[in-house]
């Protein structure tokens, strides 16, 4: 456990000290504003818009349809390659593609058919609604039910009915942050199969994918690895699933031998199977220039980061009066706090340039993206907040509740 | 049926008179190519690399999270009613997001699930292979059987056990276009739903869904509209079925109540229950570029000219030995020419900078974008085509078969 920051000062002689400082100048960030939100959408990677740009101009412009081939075609597998490498998953088992809602129904669908003598696919009441709806969704076309339990009373429900599990790897709201590998073993005892929504996981938390033996895994790309708004996401399925899998949204890219534009589906050996059709290029080329970032970055270096910057909210926020820290020691990247008014306390933050996120019904959700934050960062941070609290400014009308924000 | 194009000087004649020759200006295109292949990617509009940019380093970079409520989060339905106009939909029945495989299968699942009771999902065997592909998955996802018919020979199966029947406006290979009208009554007579794909239409062929009854319609945008490499596809649920359909993907965005983030799914009303999770915002936003474009330019207008290129090619084609035009008179688009070596030919062509492309197993496809091909660029690669097949250019074993190319 890292030592307690209890000044600005001391805040500065961590940053002095820290070595993943450099890193922040390989964002473009906004003058005066204290960014607390990047497990919504990550800043903008300093080189991206260049790469976007000659994807526009020269690669589409100039170079049309020959782009496919000269490098379109496999920026799914190459951008799935570079992610693996951060969840831990050897070569062969990621594909980029689509959004997190698509690559959750394959997973669920693909999973659950390797088990479909079983009756039921579990979910967390806590998971994010999306993971929710469509653990029902998969559920009711495959014939089975779904049920909802925390990760923490799984063996309440864990037994032969089980085919599927389906949670998150860090709760979204409060920050809570599961053991995977425990979940797993229990989940692989009763013969049932896991998958994993790492969305708030990668590249903050160390992940052993192949170690802990997950079964499928899915992921968005536009929180801490900087994709870009609604940035691919991407899916993994274990070595050992991928021959016998059957997706349900079984697209020409997926097909054994595509370019025969066959009537019929054969899906492909491996992880090709995964892939749909013609993925978002742009967005793609946005996230593939964004992983730049992470090329030379210890995942070790950047969780330490992570949770000494989380310490230091979780610590201050502990002496402020009316707000409880939600978030326990085992936690993703982010604090959760609640307190009465959160909404209107959101928005008076952000009027002084300290932007978080409020979560029904009375969570403030500071994010802690170690690449590009400061601790002097969130040192001044969590000083506006003690300020807006203390001083009541939340209560000026203009910060009353009108629309929510985006995850 | 205008004058037929005899020789160089009257083809420049004819763009002389050409009321579309302006909108060429709107588009970057390489110099010393004739680009044939617009039915595959559409160029690039003069003004989308600007917006992108715009959306990259101010809507992200500096915005961040606040630009999905000050824009992002209406991008589907501001797109998708663009989309609309030019298909024949009245406001509030169209959507855009996601890939066109994920919006076929939510079609294809959301109507057979509204005829529970019949058996049968038909398509076309001449059908894209992905449209085929998901019909197979979502009928045995469903319980269903799949057929497969062309739209020529429907009378055949269509009877009291069809529940849907999803055919494309325009066939890919062929350049067929089927008469949209009175297969939707035939299906309709028969107490069956329509699922009309309009890639291959959409920007090109005037089409009235509403007007024909369709009950539900996909497209991609990266074809006639040039939003750009895998730009995102479109979805129409005609506005008598929204309050029943039961989309599979369920994401969070389709919720009644999206930021409520309540744990079990209430679909929206109206439209926005075809929505699923964040999309690719920045191919959304060259995509939404894209359609200025099609701001005060009418379809009429382009269905004539593309009329016109291709009955310049067609009857070009049918004066050259070895040379079959295979498209009929009612058609697309597009022209597509089986000859022996269609892919050696396809190769010697873009050699010469005139691109079109190949289709298994003897089919060169010639796509006709009326907004940025001009008269005399048809001509020029007429001219071209004659030469490579006059002079066997083709057999050059540079040319031989590699790499087939991609829609």
């Amino acid at each position: 456990v890292p030592e307690t920051i209890t000044s600005r000062s001391a805040a500065v002689a961590a940053d002095e000290r820290d070595a993943l400082a450099p890193l922040r100048a390989r964002f473009e960030l906004p003058a005066d504003v204290i960014y607390l939100d990047g497990n919504s959408l990550g800043a903008l990677p300093a080189h991206v818009p260049a790469a976007i740009d000659d994807a526009v101009r020269r690669q589409w412009g100039q170079d049309l349809i020959g782009s496919w081939n000269a490098s379109w075609w496999d920026l799914p597998n190459r951008i799935g390659a570079r992610i693996g490498r951060l969840v831990g998953a050897a070569p062969g088992q990621v594909v980029c593609g689509d959004s997190t809602s698509v690559q959750l129904f394959q997973a669920l669908v693909a999973l659950a058919r390797l088990r479909l003598g079983r009756k039921l696919i579990v979910t967390d009441g806590g998971n994010f609604p999306t993971d929710q709806y469509l653990a029902d969704s998969a559920a009711e076309l495959l014939g089975m039910q779904c049920v909802r339990v925390s990760p923490r009373d799984l063996d309440d429900v864990l037994d032969r009915d089980v085919a599927v599990v389906s949670f998150s790897a860090v709760d979204y709201r409060t920050g809570e942050l599961w053991d995977a590998a425990a979940v797993t073993a229990a989940v692989h005892d009763a013969g049932a199969l896991m998958l994993w929504d790492l969305c708030h996981a990668v590249g903050v938390v160390p992940f052993d994918l192949d170690g802990i033996g997950a079964d499928a895994a899915v992921g968005c790309t536009y929180k801490y690895l900087n994709g870009g708004p609604g940035s691919p996401a991407w899916i993994y399925l274990a070595q050992r699933h991928q021959g016998a899998v059957r997706l349900p949204l079984t697209g020409w890219h997926g097909h054994a031998d595509p370019f025969a534009l066959a009537p019929t589906y054969t899906a492909a050996p491996g992880i090709q199977r995964a892939r749909i059709g013609a993925p978002p290029v742009l967005s793609m080329v946005a996230l593939d220039a964004a992983l730049d970032v992470y090329d030379d970055v210890d995942i070790a270096a950047v969780r330490a980061k992570s949770l000494a910057l989380t310490q230091l909210v979780m610590e201050y926020c502990r002496m402020l009066p009316g707000v409880t820290v939600v978030t326990p020691d085992n936690r993703g990247s982010q604090v959760a706090l609640s307190m009465e008014h959160a909404y209107e306390v959101t928005q008076a933050l952000i009027a002084r340039g300290v932007v978080g996120d409020f979560r029904a019904p009375d969570i403030l959700r500071l994010g802690l993206a170690p690449l590009y934050l400061r601790y002097a960062d969130v040192w001044d941070a969590l000083e506006t907040l003690r300020d807006v609290l203390e001083n009541d400014a939340y209560l000026d009308p203009k910060f009353a509740r009108g629309l929510a924000k985006v995850t």
